[in-house]
C-alpha cells in the first residue's frame, strides 16, 4: 500500500511531511492540486480537508490532515519499520520534551518567521507586492528574542531535546527559506549554538534531498 | 510523588491541563506566582519556562512545560491508571486523528476566540481599555467560518473525533470564556451540532468541577 501525499511543492507544511518520510525512509507519492481553487472544491473539502488546505496524506484507505499530526502519524506507525532513525523518543518523559519543543516552534518560532516568508516571498511573488518594512522589521525583532531563547536552549546540546527529534525537524521548512535570503541569515549566524544547530539540520541527508530537489 | 502545577487560576492553557489532570483523576498542587514578574525571573527562566510563561508542571523531578504537550504527557503517562477515562486512543489511526483536530483547535479556533478573549476580558481587566468593536467583530466573523465547518465536522458524532478527547478538551477554556459572554453565545447556539457538543462538554464533571471552582 502506497503513501499519497497532495500539496504544492514550495509549502513550508507540506516539506515538513516531505523530510519526514525521508527520514523514516518511506516512499511516497506526490499529488500536486491544479491550482488554489481546487482545494476549496465541495469533493476535497468533505474528504480531504475541511478547511480547504493542503497537505493531506493518504496512507492506503487512512486520510489525515494538517502537517504536524500528519508527522507524529507517520513516526508512531512507521518508525523504526525501514531504519534506525528515531524522531520521538519511546520513554514518555524524553517525548513529552519534545512535544514541548514542538510547542516552542508552533508558538514561538513560528509566528515571527512566518512574517518573514509572507513579506519576503509569498507578497513579492503571489501579490507582486515589496515587503512592508515596518514588518519585517517588528518580526526581525521578535524572532531575535526567540532565536537567544534558542542559543540558551541549545547551550552543550546538538539539538533542542538533546538528539534529533521532529521538534528540530518543524524549524527547517521556514528557517530555510528565511536564512536562504542574505539580509537574514545573521540572524541565525550571529549565534554560534544556532548556527551550529542550523548547519547540523541542513547537513542531513534526508534534508539536503529535499531542499535540493524540492525547496530550491 | 505529587504533581505541582505552576500558573495563573484565569488562564486558558493552564485550565486545559487542570481538567486534564481531573479527567485522569491525579490529584495535583497548583502554585499560583506572586505576579507576572516572578515568571520573568532568572531562576523561573532558567529552571521553569525558558519563554517565561505558565502553565508548567512538575511531576516528581521532572518539569515540563507548553500546556498542550503538558497534556499528552500527562496522558501518555497516567491515563488507565486512576480510572478509565480515555483522552488518547491507543489505535494509531485514531490517535491521528485526535492530533488533526487538535491541530484545528490550534491552527483555526485558538486564533479568532483569542482574539475575543483578549479583547472582552483581558483588555477589560488589566488595562481597564473597551474592546475595540472593528477587532471584535472581524474575529467573530472568522470564528462563524470556523463553527460552519465544526457544524459539519460534528454532523452524526458526539465528539469531534467520534469519542471525547484532548482534541475536545484543548476548546473549553476559550470557549467558556467567550460563551460566557451574552453578545457571542449565539455563535455556538445558533448551529445546533455546536451547541450539542458545547452542552456535552460542559455537563463532564471534570469540567464543571474546573470552572465551578476555578474559572468562575
Ligand atoms: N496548520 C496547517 C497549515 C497548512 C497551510 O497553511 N497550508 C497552506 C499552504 S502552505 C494552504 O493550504 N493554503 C491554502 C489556503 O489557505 O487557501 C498545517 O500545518 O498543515
Ligand atoms: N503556548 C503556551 C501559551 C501559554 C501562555 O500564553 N501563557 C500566558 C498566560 S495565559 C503567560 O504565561 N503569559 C505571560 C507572559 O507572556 O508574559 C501554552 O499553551 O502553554
Amino acid at each position: 500500500m502506497s503513501i499519497k501525499l497532495i500539496g504544492f511543492p514550495a509549502s513550508g507544511p507540506l516539506l515538513k511531511v516531505i523530510i519526514t518520510l525521508r527520514e523514516l525512509g518511506l516512499p511516497y507519492e506526490l499529488e500536486i492540486p491544479s491550482n488554489i481553487q481546487a482545494i476549496k472544491e465541495e469533493d476535497y473539502i468533505k474528504n480531504k480537508h475541511p478547511f480547504g488546505k493542503i497537505p493531506v496524506l493518504i496512507d492506503g484507505d487512512f486520510v489525515i490532515n494538517e502537517s504536524r499530526p500528519i508527522c507524529t502519524y507517520l513516526v508512531s506507525k512507521y518508525q523504526g519499520k525501514h531504519n534506525n532513525t528515531n524522531l520521538i523518543p519511546t520513554d514518555v518523559h524524553k517525548a513529552g520534551l519534545v512535544g514541548q519543543y514542538v510547542s516552542y516552534e508552533s508558538s514561538y518560532y513560528d509566528p515571527p518567521i512566518s512574517k518573514i516568508v509572507y513579506q519576503e516571498i509569498y507578497a513579492r511573488k503571489f501579490q507582486n507586492k515589496d515587503p512592508d518594512p515596518e514588518v519585517i522589521k517588528q518580526a526581525r525583532e521578535e524572532l531575535a528574542k526567540v532565536l537567544d531563547v534558542y542559543e540558551k536552549i541549545l547551550e552543550g546540546k546538538e539539538y533542542l531535546n538533546g538528539e534529533y527529534s521532529i521538534a528540530d525537524l518543524f524549524h527547517i521548512p521556514s528557517t530555510h527559506y528565511v536564512y536562504s535570503i542574505d539580509a537574514h541569515s545573521d540572524l541565525w549566524d550571529s549565534r554560534p549554538n544556532v548556527k551550529n544547530w542550523w548547519n547540523r539540520l541542513c547537513n542531513r541527508e534526508a534534508v539536503k534531498k529535499t531542499i535540493d530537489e524540492i525547496a530550491k
